[in-house]
């Protein structure tokens, strides 16, 4: 229910859920919600149906867990040190990401919507940027092509295993 | 369900919606969904439960409709000036608003992160700054008092019987 109440003052938590089944962007604003909290801030990433002008079917996520989950606690860490904020939520979805699909959502509660709102631009960019996570983009003539931001392209060459094919 | 998939691709549109009932955010976020956005940002305002040390047991919300309905189309036309965005919906709750329940909801969607994300944060801005809509805070030691923007101060000296009382 998008409207039920928060159902007590809990110390500012942190949350990360990395899950190959569908977000449940509703939960995770719920997990935010608080008393003390007059606002509540929520970025929500989608398929977007093409790319530089060719179609996209849908994209595939990979992460290198035990590293994605250690860097979202990082950048939560710094987005408390820079803002009072209260409770923060990333989820993240993983594998098969269709066209419309929320593929990651980030929410932060605080006093007041100044903090929430950039703490959450905050996140979305250093996650962009940081966090070990791999997008395959599933293309209209057949093709794809895995994109991955810097820390990934170093993970790759140490932790083979974990490499996407190009398939 | 939060994690529905957006119908079909429609044209950019402006959502309005001024209701006594709880607002669900997760439909009026649906609502911003499409296959063109990768991105949804979405603000929530919520009853916090104190205001400069003084215990807060709720809000109440009055509204001069007609008023309030064309400001909001016209803040929404601003954003659509500065960001290229895709849909955007503002939600508010008129009446009573207790602890932690939703007061106004913000949502855009666009193709790209930032544009969303700074078209939510005007809105709510220009929202605060400029529609007339009034907010009561019903306190713990039993008083209340109305806080009013600068239009909505303009109105009550000209439409008496949208003034609320002070009771």
């Amino acid at each position: 229910m998008s409207h039920s109440k928060p159902a007590s003052t809990a110390e500012p938590k942190d949350a990360v859920v990395l899950t190959p089944d569908p977000l449940d962007f509703t939960a995770l604003i719920n997990c935010s919600r608080d008393p003390k909290a007059g606002a509540i801030s929520a970025f929500m990433g989608t398929t977007r149906d093409s790319f530089q002008g060719r179609e996209v079917l849908s994209l595939e996520y990979e992460a290198y867990l035990p590293m994605a989950d250690k860097m979202l606690r990082e950048i939560m860490a710094e987005a408390r040190h820079c803002w009072a904020v209260h409770h923060v939520t990333i989820g993240h979805k993983l594998g098969h990401c269709p066209v419309g699909e929320v593929s990651v959502v980030i929410v932060v509660s605080a006093a007041h919507r100044h903090e929430s709102l950039a703490a959450v631009e905050y996140l979305i960019n250093r996650l962009k940027d940081c966090v070990p996570i791999w997008k395959k983009e599933i293309l209209g003539d057949g093709t794809g092509q895995w994109k991955e931001n810097e820390p990934s392209r170093e993970l790759r060459s140490d932790i083979s295993p974990q490499v996407p094919s190009e398939d």
